[in-house]
């Protein structure tokens, strides 16, 4: 069940916005954050996000065989190891931040040994290629968002006050442009990108790969039928979070693709996202702006991981701070211009 | 005396990033950031930005008797008090980031009582109007460039390894507006904006202001006939951080004024100043275009104090970190593309 965000709560956030010692409106789009926030966790002052957890939901993709990337599919594998060992971008971010880190297998095409940090929720050993027919079925994605959300249910139950979104899986990008067009009406020549880092003759091909996949599963339930099990679980993890209203950052395309198919199931689960960031992806934009999300940092990253919703947490955190810890004009003896006029 | 920044520490830094586990400038911006630290460091990989220390120049401006800012000079006072009591917005980021908080007042109209962590080298109280002469003379600039680089020098003695720029002084857009236009060569109705919040009205007579300041002031030197004595300050700290090789994360457009009349100065000095964020000013945009600087933060902030500045920090440290902490490829056991190819 999830609800709307609390109306007076936000109200209140405003008020208070208004009392501080700085000019009205002059945090701009950090004051809409703290006013989300209050919203969300339906008291204002809202409770600082903190601490915050990170899940990297990680998967393979039955379309790498159209050659859709660069990177051979084994990379999705040593990635995780990787995150494991902490020597990712977003390990790095993570430190930063405080965040926990746990990685969850929902589809890695290969056998992953025990790791701690490593949750075990394999739904199959990478999707069908989504070029040729529907990437999983039904009963799959299901399971993949029940994983989700599991996980961010756990999170929560450990402490967490913030969750971050994370993805791993070679060719993604590919099932992420399907699904935002999908969602949001969008032409695959608008919203395909470069990934991490294509040519002009493979992303022609990357884009003739995605208008094939809108075609063969035309009418069937598209995060089924396009995603990847990564974009069912963040879906999941995401309806979850919206549910325990707690406050989620969405990383890039990846996660704004999985956002456009949980908004499809549960509409006012959206206002329990923030959007950490805008990545070099077309498609990001086009989804975001479906969503109605505006993006807190805009650096051409193009990494996923997690990493772009990382470097968000502190503008986040600085938000919610500002209503708890700035003084009034009352308190501070400073003269307020709106009183004056 | 100003050195350029290191061309083989960026070079370093540049080969370095491709061999860490991600696709290869897929940090985008931030990736930019690291080099220049490289570079400013002489060093790669650059230390972490940290610790980071604000200063806050504040001081009063004659063209306030203009009616150019719809708030009473005595705020520039009363905000003064707030920061020492740690009241403001600028306090409360401060805090999150741990960075020192210095007020100088360096031309606050009004005497200010002593206080810890306010530093007192007034020049003068308050400047004179810009839109009928002159608003300082040279001696006077000079004298509050020296306060400025004296508070860089002891930051960094004191063990500061980043700076961050603030300012406070009712009436500074209508000086910044003013020196922007001198040098970028813009109009004054390009570059004035609305500041902390006037209506139509006010912003045109705030646009004829401007224009009559840099016809009476037509061939004197800009930063001391149209500046702030803040403005003055702010270059002489840019300056000097610049000397001692350490990064200074520029606020808003204050900050964008007093680097643009810095960098006239010494050209090289802008290789140390990272753009914290983009205001909603619109001198802030031509003064960064000018400058050649990318901003991190861009959310419409319009409030100084280095409130903007100290938003942007935890992106520079991460920036930094990604060259301490990521595992390269080889050490990762994870397939380069590149090394494929």
């Amino acid at each position: 069940m999830i609800s709307p965000l609390d109306p007076a709560a936000m109200a209140e956030a405003r008020a208070h916005h208004d009392r501080l010692t700085k000019p009205r409106g002059a945090l701009g789009a950090l004051e809409d954050v703290a006013v989300r926030l209050a919203g969300i966790a339906a008291v204002s002052p809202p409770p600082l996000p903190e601490p915050v957890a990170l899940a990297i939901f990680a998967a393979d993709h039955g379309v790498h065989a159209q050659g859709v990337s660069p990177w051979p599919q084994e990379v999705t594998q040593q990635m995780v190891a990787n995150f494991l060992a902490g020597g990712a971008v977003a390990n790095a971010f993570a430190g930063q931040v405080g965040a926990s880190v746990t990685v969850v297998d929902v589809g890695v095409n290969g056998d992953l040994p025990d790791a701690p940090g490593l949750v075990s929720r394999k739904v199959r050993r990478g999707t069908a290629d989504l070029s040729l027919g529907p990437a999983m079925t039904e009963a799959e994605a299901r399971q993949a968002r029940e994983a989700g959300a599991e996980v961010a249910e756990r999170l929560v139950a450990q402490g967490a006050r913030c969750l971050v979104t994370g993805d791993m899986g070679i060719a993604n990008t590919t099932a992420s442009a399907a699904l935002i067009c999908a969602y949001t009406g969008k032409e695959p020549g608008e919203v395909t990108g470069r990934g991490t880092g294509i040519d002009d003759a493979m992303l022609a091909h990357k884009i003739a790969v995605v208008t094939r996949a809108l075609e063969v599963n035309r009418g069937l339930d598209p995060l089924a039928a396009l995603g990847g099990l990564e974009h069912a679980a963040i879906a999941g993890y995401l309806l979850k979070a919206a549910e325990l209203r707690i406050p989620v950052i969405l990383d890039g395309v990846i996660a704004g693709a999985a956002a456009l198919a949980a908004a499809a199931i549960a509409p006012d689960a959206t206002g329990y996202w923030i959007a950490g960031h805008r990545s070099a992806e077309p498609g990001h934009t086009a989804a975001l702006a479906h969503l109605g999300l505006r993006p807190l940092v805009d650096l051409e990253l193009r990494l996923g991981e997690g990493t772009g919703g990382l470097l968000a947490h502190p503008l986040v955190v600085a938000a919610a701070r500002v209503l708890h810890e700035v003084a009034t004009f009352d308190a501070a003896g400073v003269t307020d211009k709106e009183a004056l006029a």
